[in-house]
């Protein structure tokens, strides 16, 4: 439901009705929370649309912003222009749990995979919640990922939840966070969607619709700015994989806008999709037909997407409630310095 | 006209009616050939359709092999997914003369261009000839590339003319060579042709159709693989900027195959486009519609690539003439060892 | 000189004695300014350092944030990790003026290239002026090019100078603008400095230290962020290649948070350079040595780019005068409004 | 061992006294080959050094040449330079099994990883040898990994082993396959090494040191080049990873001699790794001092890429042993056709 009802309004451009990525129709994102003794952890599924993912690839890019990260699947997006699994994110170590949930998910529906026709390409995002979680001890499964994959529906929680259970940004509790915007080009509207894993930034930099609103909250020594983002994007409008290549590289000035300079440490991934113009596995004719938005007509996607992430920053901040990290300090809600 | 009539046979591809880029319909090649006292010279273009370049943008990819050159107008291509100027080739001192021309051609033909709408982005792409010719002097000028791009017709030379003019490549004569090939996809037929300007390798070094024909020519002491080669790439069959990237990343198989191993110093720079799904610089929709080959069958484009570049190499050889370079040692031609 | 003297205060981290690029030692800046009939442009050069450029190259690194731009030599820079040339600035259809410039300047002081060495890469960044400036009468020459070489110096203009003179920036007068940081690590104080030349934006947008200026000034109907930005970053921190191409990255963010959300016509660019650690032509050794940061020791540079970059941006509109464009229109400075 | 003995010689460099990979001083590779029913697959690790992998990481680089792969953990490898985990070969739908066995062995060494200091990247490359085995029972293990890990030493076999015994490469037995040269520079000699995971090809396209040796032995119908292949280079160089890059970048060429056009559905990724300049995780120092050859110096490393790689393909054919596939179909030794 992004940020509202405070005193901070982002962007311009009117917000879906959700003001969520579930906005852009067919989108479900579903969710797993770990809640217990040194367990604060999870996973959050994206599904592109309802109906068999890898019969029916989704166009999509990714865009790296900065590669210190562990997620993966990227490169066959790069290579195919597409995406033929759920999206999921979960903690660093967990990737590996994930994969196996996705696969798991995959062959069930596809008996085909890895026998008579060939792999399936799991994307998975992570960011480290090791301060708040003990990653080390593994505790996401192959059930988990595949319980956040059943879970998908249109509605969902932001903050602390999932994937975002153990995260931290701006030295306060991050986590999941999502909005979305409307676009009309001629008669139609089009609807961009955001949804983030934040776990980066420090608190001192924290800026909110440009005031400085850390330098408020932080209390003498600098933090450094480390842990990562990953944002997915998703779109109803007709783009090619340029096109959502073009887009994911506006994510970096939404982020900007949030006061962090891009740490050394930071794995920050940006993944976009449309839901339209959908690729077969298997084509009954050689040649496709698509439809595709003149770039001329992107301007106002690349100012939703700066708005999306900027406010999906802030919504996962204001949603994330009050935690406390494995060494017993506090890790304040956003929405404590709101009241 | 590729190479033909030798014991030579490269791939199993069919080829095109004149074993030439242009066997691809609405493609042209023009040149101007500078030949006098320290000057062996040129200017090659190539013109992807017959209308207006900068109204009706080609689909188009570059991939850069090794990137020791000086070509420019990558960098809008790579974003945009387009061209929308002549190609123009020349030696490395000379590509300001060369954009020059273009943007004159350009701007005559679209009064609109930096008045009423932006600029516009020439693609120039070079070698170093300066063994043979005196590149220091600087004797290409707007003029040339004018009158080369005038000049643009479906017959055109091979070897030392052109751009290819004080080309040398594998201790040979090099210049400009050119090949085609046929696919078949269901029931109709693409064309994929190349056209090239070599200037790269150590003669020891060079591979006929996988015979060291190099080793059986070269004496003694070894050259070291310097120069650089353009490769330029058409097909009429309908491909995304993204399949079309695909192709350029085989033309590395085609170069290998002649021997070298990509030198240090060398420029090598791959460039396609598809005369199919023209984008207009004035759309009347703000969504347009195209048909695209599913990835599926672009298999034997990858090798109709590979071939028409190893094809190419040796042809700009055996078309190349002996020369006098500007020290006073003969640059041979491929031919005068295959008689 | 940046921006100083006004209520806003652009980041926190401590400013070079000038607050311009020129701050990291050895860098040099020289401008011509062209001003006359349909005649607003002209030429901008970053010599890197006092000594002979070719012979001793820097470690350097280039970024494209959106590329539609016809800027030339990124290519070689990339894969060679080193610029060898000055780094010019002027307008798109002056670029070829530009690199006859460097040419010029380069074999003169180098009589081997291009005779008994290779070539060289001239590095020539552009922005399209031609609002302002009548672009299509291509008004810069190599001598332009040579004399703004020619006034290098510690000293310079910012504002509606150099290449910036034409330029338009968030509906305002744009240009020239450039700031510098300092960062220390351990007992060793380096200098980050930037210098931009600044084409982009939509007047409503504009945003300064988090101030919705434009909102403020900006009259009814939108206007599309378009044109361009070109980012020049120096350093005297011994930087890898790799690792300047990581502070490359964080330009973007400076840039977001002037308020664009990097238009679709843009051609952002974005070159960073040490002066430590120069390249030789001519090797006397096989072996090289070096001495580079940690990477953990790059975050306090990250801030800097982000920071220098934002600055840069406004002290450009600061700095350039009120002019009028070709059609009459009067393109305001950001001064008038700060009286 | 590379192919000896037989009427075939790669190149004119000369090899190492193994002419394996592990001639470069320091690498190691150990094998968990798992053979039963419908199970033919395994794990192959590479250790780039004998020392703390986390501690002390070697400077690396990646190269994708087609990314229709699951390979995973190249992202931080490009934006940081280094690799500090071992390098896991597997089946594709492993890759989870290999990433936690890899981090089981990592953490145990490093009990501060995920606790008092950031994460760690594992590094899986992966091909699909679902034609021999069922690669949807998952059959690889975190144990099979960590069993390879410990297996690491100097000798090691080729052929239908470890991560490749399921392959098939060129309508042959393929698997892991290895070879080296040495490079003198002025005095010193220095190592390059290449261990490949050869699942690519089709049979009619096989060419061996020129040779069309796929033609005499391929039956009518012609398959489909499938399949993909993973590259592993090593050196004992001093380059930097810009350096190793274009190191990798070459690789290419020796596939494509061995008659591939790289196929659709290939995952063919580079990776490599020099180990001087090691990088510590916990630097005593800010700057850290180095040793780099001149780029003017690469020139014979390149070759000796190309050299390596495309002895290794022919040698994992003539090592693997004739097997039969889960359809019943013989898929025979190279070594068949050469007695």
């Amino acid at each position: 439901m992004g940020v509202s009802g405070n005193r901070w309004n982002f962007g311009v451009l009117p917000k879906g009705s959700r003001n969520l990525i579930t906005d852009v129709p067919g989108v479900r994102v579903g969710q797993v929370t770990l809640s217990g003794e040194q367990m604060e952890t999870g996973v959050t599924a994206i599904l592109p649309h309802e109906g068999n993912l890898f019969r029916s690839k989704v166009p999509a890019a990714v865009h790296v912003i900065n590669g210190f990260g562990k997620s993966t699947g990227m490169m066959q997006v790069q290579e195919m222009g597409n995406i033929e699994s759920p999206i999921l994110m979960t903690n660093t170590f967990s990737v590996s749990a994930a994969i196996d949930g996705a696969l798991t998910w995959l062959m069930e529906r596809n008996p085909e995979i890895g026998d008579t026709t060939g792999t399936v390409n799991p994307l998975v995002m992570e960011c480290n919640d090791g301060t708040i979680n003990h990653i080390r001890m593994r505790h996401v499964t192959e059930e988990h990922a595949l319980q956040a994959i059943a879970n998908a529906a249109e509605d969902f929680e932001e903050g602390a939840v999932g994937a975002g259970r153990g995260m931290r940004c701006y030295g306060l509790k991050g986590g999941i966070g999502s909005a979305s915007r409307l676009v009309t080009v001629g008669e139609e509207t089009y609807t961009v969607g955001a949804l983030l894993l934040t776990n980066f930034g420090a608190k001192a930099d924290l800026m909110i619709c440009g005031e400085p609103f850390g330098k408020q909250i932080a209390s003498g020594e600098r933090e450094i700015d480390k842990g990562s983002v990953i944002v997915i994007l998703a779109t109803d409008a007709p783009m090619t994989c340029r096109q959502l290549g073009r887009c994911t590289r506006r994510a970096q000035n939404g982020l900007a806008r949030t006061g962090s300079h891009t740490g050394n440490g930071s794995g920050e991934v940006v993944v976009m999709f449309s839901t339209q113009n959908q690729i077969p596995h298997f084509p009954e004719e050689a040649v496709l037909e698509g439809k595709f938005l003149h770039d001329d007509k992107l301007e106002q996607f690349f100012k939703a997407v700066t708005e999306c992430v900027e406010e999906s920053v802030i919504s996962s901040l204001i949603h994330a409630e009050t935690m406390v990290d494995r060494r017993g300090n506090t890790v304040h809600s956003l929405s404590e310095y709101l009241k």
